[in-house]
């Protein structure tokens, strides 16, 4: 490690993340190395396949538009098993609340996970609750934990992907990053940006049983965003990605925000989309399905696998203007506690 | 609720704890009503059942004589799913870091971790990194969730307490709070209080393979301590429990802390005791058995269920002096940040 001390960028999703996780926190924990670690664990149980995620919520502010720390704790939950190809089954809630916190946010934060979990289908089973000094907390954390069930024997894994797959993505991006950054900030955008925050389970279960062998990896770009999130799966998988600017869905709000910001959207972080990686000769008809989905309206093919340049697994972007740049992994901190 | 506002006291496990559960938390999550809460949620899976759980660690200080908050987080959800009598599988560990910790007290912590998962015999198979800024969270926060197998068919729970059951410990009680709270203090006590934190796997696994259909309850007497544990059990099974002063195990060192801080021993918490509610006929093989354990060597039948006297629930305490006094469960905080 370059540092002695924890830096912001540690808790990035980017550079400094993947080398804190690889140099300390996996080869001490797991054994399991970065290169085959996928958003959800699956676990031999009782002669079927389980999946165990968790996910620590931290997001400042608590409240911003479209949702809030106790609905994105649900979704992120429900959305990592989901990327692992299970029907998400139940999820543990870990509260960690800062002395002080008005009982009416924590009420309508619970009230939220409830919401949430109902529209998820998932039950919350499980719990525990901490206190902590003024100061020693900022409000409320929370930790979910969540166990999935597979209804089908197919492997979804971030190390699937072949040259000649396309990449879809099921709506626009950068959503969630810049609703939180403009209200934390109090910056006016003059447009009302809301997260994307939701469950994924309906439209990701519904593309695997119609298409599952066809879709070879599945991940949510969340942290990172999807620059991040594509290298990882072309590290992963030994394959090269090119993606078309033209074909990425942005919401024009997001695209000024983020010029206004310095900002790439391709880096800021997602709450509600999920990037596919399938068979390149499906790839219309799974877009068609996805687009039934109220949660795929605008989804977009966007990239393709090709056959790695070098053994890296390179990341390109052809851009509007014509140009090609290398999209590499976020080096530091883009946007501290984004969730 | 009486407050508008989150107090310490919300997070003790004592009487604030169970209010906050009980009216806002346990009836907008989960519909499980307090009464029939477990250390563990057991779920059907795939024609077997499943154990769940979770628990955030935030104890102040992080490292404390006889462990850390990384071995303490390991211990704690291993003993949580052992209480429902399930054997530990797999772990989850999600960290929350505050920027500038040292990533030399983090190595040490995550070591820890490892280490108490291989004397455990359980795998940590995903996990989780957030990074907060200065000052927004206390060095290192850690859930912990976990997932267990049932290897028998018999039912271990809260509500299954009997007349004529007898109540064992495994050992001293109160090691764990009064180290952790000298610790944080600077306390000179004149001798070293270890926490007793440690996985209870091995002995509980081998009095249930023994003795199971003789044990009805088993509850680790963490936060609240032995008197607030004992009470949701006679909550729970509707009996009395009347426990016996002299034959309470406490170390003379323990005794002495806790008259200096005005402390009761049956309220500090302990991580690496269970209390069994046994078959009273059973009780001295019992007993014996977990005395051959390293971990039960000062064992001891510290009381008995009765028939209830009023329909509440009652604990109560015949004095070494021959007296008697009711034992409620802890009404406010007595030590925050304890585990």
């Amino acid at each position: 490690m370059k540092s002695d001390l924890i830096l912001l960028g540690h808790g990035s999703g980017g550079k400094l993340s993947h080398q804190l996780l690889d140099e300390i926190i996996i080869p001490t924990l797991s054994g399991i190395s970065q290169k085959n670690q996928n958003d959800a664990a699956v676990l031999p149980f009782s002669g079927d396949r389980l999946a165990f995620t968790t996910d620590s919520y931290v997001v400042d502010p608590v409240f911003f538009p479209g949702g809030n720390i106790g609905d994105l704790a649900i979704n992120g939950t429900v959305n990592d098993l989901v990327m692992s190809g299970a029907r998400p089954l139940a999820i543990s809630v870990g509260l960690i609340l800062e002395e002080g916190l008005s009982i009416k946010e924590l009420r309508f934060i619970v009230e939220s996970m409830r919401d949430a979990a109902l529209a998820a289908n998932v039950s919350i089973v499980t719990g525990d609750t901490k206190v902590v000094t003024r100061g020693a907390a900022d409000k409320i954390f929370i930790n979910t934990s969540g166990i999935g069930v597979f209804e089908h024997s197919l492997k979804i894994e971030g190390n699937r992907a072949k040259p000649g797959d396309k990449v879809i993505i099921n709506g626009t991006i950068g959503d969630h990053g810049i609703a939180v950054l403009a209200s934390r900030e109090g910056l006016e955008l003059g447009v009302d940006i809301l997260s994307d925050s939701a469950p994924l389970n309906g439209l990701v279960l519904d593309a695997i049983e119609k298409y599952g062998e066809h879709i070879h990896a599945l991940r949510d770009p969340t942290r990172g965003g999807v620059a991040t999130t594509l290298k990882e799966i072309a590290l992963q998988s030994g394959i090269d990605i090119e993606l078309e600017e033209a074909t990425l869905p942005v919401r024009e709000s997001v695209e000024g925000a983020c010029s206004i910001l310095g900002l790439d959207p391709l880096y800021v972080a997602n709450e509600g989309k999920v990037l596919f990686v399938v068979d390149g000769g499906m790839a219309d008809d799974i877009l068609h399905l996805l687009r039934q989905h109220p949660f795929g309206r605008e989804a977009a093919i966007i990239g393709q696998v090709v056959q790695a340049q070098k053994s890296e697994g390179r990341v390109s972007l052809h851009t509007a203007i014509g140009g090609r740049r290398i999209v590499d992994m976020l080096s530091g901190e883009q946007l501290p506690r984004i969730c």
